[in-house]
């Protein structure tokens, strides 16, 4: 049995990881946390058993304690609580299902216990990938990336270690607004940008996939989890999602990762890696798929994937206000208190405004969050 | 420097390959045989000094021999003068750059002389794959395909070697008479055959693109140097040459190989396996290219990919048939003596009277070959 701990069991990742678990048969879930869906919680402590929980808020933690009083679990909750699941003496592997700068010091105290990481949080690289993968060298563990892109490069490089990357080719839905311009974006809606033409993901991480902001941070990701330079990963818009994400070697060979859109392949890849499983008998079908089709992002209209750039290159603390500007943004429109342009408006005011930090320590960083999620929910 | 043995230096596979070993720079010819090209061998001896060499014709070994005197090399001729060539005690690794049956002997010798081989001569595996593979593995060497498809695969392969395939997805792009009737290819002539759409490439192989029995082939190829049955390979049509082919593991993940149409990859990859080395600036612009497409076979008006399916199923010598019978037809239709669909129904005639052999030697293949290509010479 392989024993894995949970960040984010409830969520969409987590859900179906959950799945991979149930499915495969030897894999053993000995610590989870999950955020504020208790009922969801409680079911999956009683089919999985883990010997350790967590949520977030205390409340939630005794009125869970009270629940499933019958199972001899432990329940922690809060940031402590997190690190505890992350840390969990007895499991080998830490997937990181959570959304958000949440997951930064749980990881690292995960990647401090030795663990490896099924990394699900992108944040944790966006904002401390130069304290990160240092880090993951020093305690030897992996970092095995679970976003599909990611997946997708993981997955072309297996058989290239020794190979020079020439470039890393990350390909993009273009999201439900692809070909609209920035007038017909001054009218969208929430409902709108939920729509996500391929995949089926939790609300934020869809609401970043229309502004490339999510694209954005998964070019920062890449960065660091395969050591390239920036100008080394060209984002390539591939509306049919069926190409996860290339890499070209410097004979000009690329090698690409394809699949339909299924979270639980990269999962699985990652939690078996490098031996693959059995997965199901949904394949691609490519006569009836008939077209996959290519096309330059824009730029213009969708700034989220320029100023992601922008805030990579200046580094520092800057991609940590990026990440931050955008959650706290997000957050007001899912809450409908901004309109959906406004979101990377905030993006950029926010980094013009905040101070530079080079090479911030965590709690560098997270007051650089702290700064900037103040900052704007205090002037809307 | 990698010292390697050529045959087919004047050929297409074989011009390239002296591409690669000029632009590199640490590789050594020891070794090379051409065909009836004797101008432009000279010229190939000239430039890279090989110490053996062998041409088909006693003649044009006497020739050869007062051109180049001056230099010191041995010049062989004749099947003894191929044996001789793959078998050089200098080389290292053979590239079998011949076209057609003759490789199979050769390419025998030099596997029992220890060399791998860069395997550019199909027709050695169509016909005697259940000897080749068991030969390679005892006496320890590489198959290395230069096919661009099965490279596409092996390279595919490379990182997944401890995984099962589930199906290899073999790219075909269709040849220059995709969407023709049966009644178009009638009046189809040699010139609009040799007009392959992507492909710079022999006369032979062109035409054996156009009737699909190339694609045949191929798939013979795949089953021996994948370990393949023959119903996980499945022909996709995909008319941009864009997609060099995949592999599909168990768990629907499919790892494909893309790149521009240009053999000196697959070669290049072939000799340094499994390094990759810089290979100019010729890259795909997948924005400038827009769309990849998808379309299955048309196997009711491309007779030669069923035909190649119902020889391999037989087994025996009936892929020696097939690949004999194409052969002599080709030769026949490049003399412009048969019409285009009298290619493929010399096939299916052939197939359909020969002698079956189970498990033939390479006596028997070589046997069944002498006999179809008699057999239709007779009558045509």
């Amino acid at each position: 049995m392989k024993k894995i701990a949970i960040l984010g069991s409830t969520g969409s990742i987590g859900t179906q990881t959950l799945e991979v678990v149930r499915t495969q048969g030897d894999l053993q879930v000995t610590a989870m946390a999950a955020g504020h869906n208790i009922d969801l919680f409680e079911q999956q402590i009683r089919e999985f058993r883990p010997k350790n929980v967590a949520v977030w808020e205390e409340k939630d933690a005794f009125d869970l304690r009270t629940r499933v009083a019958d199972l001899g679990v432990k329940v922690h909750y809060g940031m402590d609580g997190l690190i505890e699941i992350a840390a969990d003496p007895d499991s080998e592997i830490l997937v990181t299902a959570i959304v958000g700068m949440l997951g930064l010091r749980p990881t690292i105290a995960a990647i401090q216990s030795g663990k490896n990481i099924a990394l699900a949080n992108k944040e944790t690289l966006v904002t401390a990938g130069h304290l990160i993968m240092p880090m993951a060298k020093e305690y030897d563990v992996q970092i095995l990336p679970v976003d599909s892109e990611h997946s997708a490069i993981f997955q072309s490089l297996n058989g290239d270690r020794m190979n020079k990357i020439e470039k890393i080719l990350l390909t993009a839905s273009g999201g439900p607004f692809r070909g609209k311009t920035r007038e017909q974006l001054e009218h969208v809606t929430l409902e709108d940008a939920l729509k996500h033409p391929n995949w089926a993901m939790g609300r934020k991480i869809t609401v970043d996939s229309s502004t490339l902001v999510n694209k954005g941070l998964e070019v920062m990701e890449a960065k660091w989890l395969f050591g390239v330079e920036l100008d080394q990963i060209q984002v390539v818009v591939q509306p049919q999602s069926v190409i996860h994400s290339m890499v070209q070697y410097e004979d000009g060979s690329i090698i690409a990762q394809l699949g339909t859109p299924d979270m639980r392949l990269p999962i699985q890849y990652a939690l078996y890696y490098p031996r693959r499983r059995p997965l199901d008998d949904r394949r691609l079908d490519f006569a009836a798929l008939g077209s996959i089709t290519f096309e330059q992002p824009d730029t213009d209209t969708f700034r989220g994937l320029p100023l992601a750039y922008e805030a990579m290159k200046a580094g520092g603390n800057m991609p940590t206000v990026f990440n931050a500007a955008n959650e706290a943004a997000v957050a007001l429109f899912l809450q409908k208190k901004i309109s959906y342009l406004q979101i990377t408006e905030i993006i950029e005011d926010c980094m013009k405004h905040s101070t530079f930090v080079d090479a911030p320590n965590v709690e560098q960083i997270l007051a650089t969050e702290a700064q900037v999620r103040e900052s704007i929910e205090s002037r809307w």
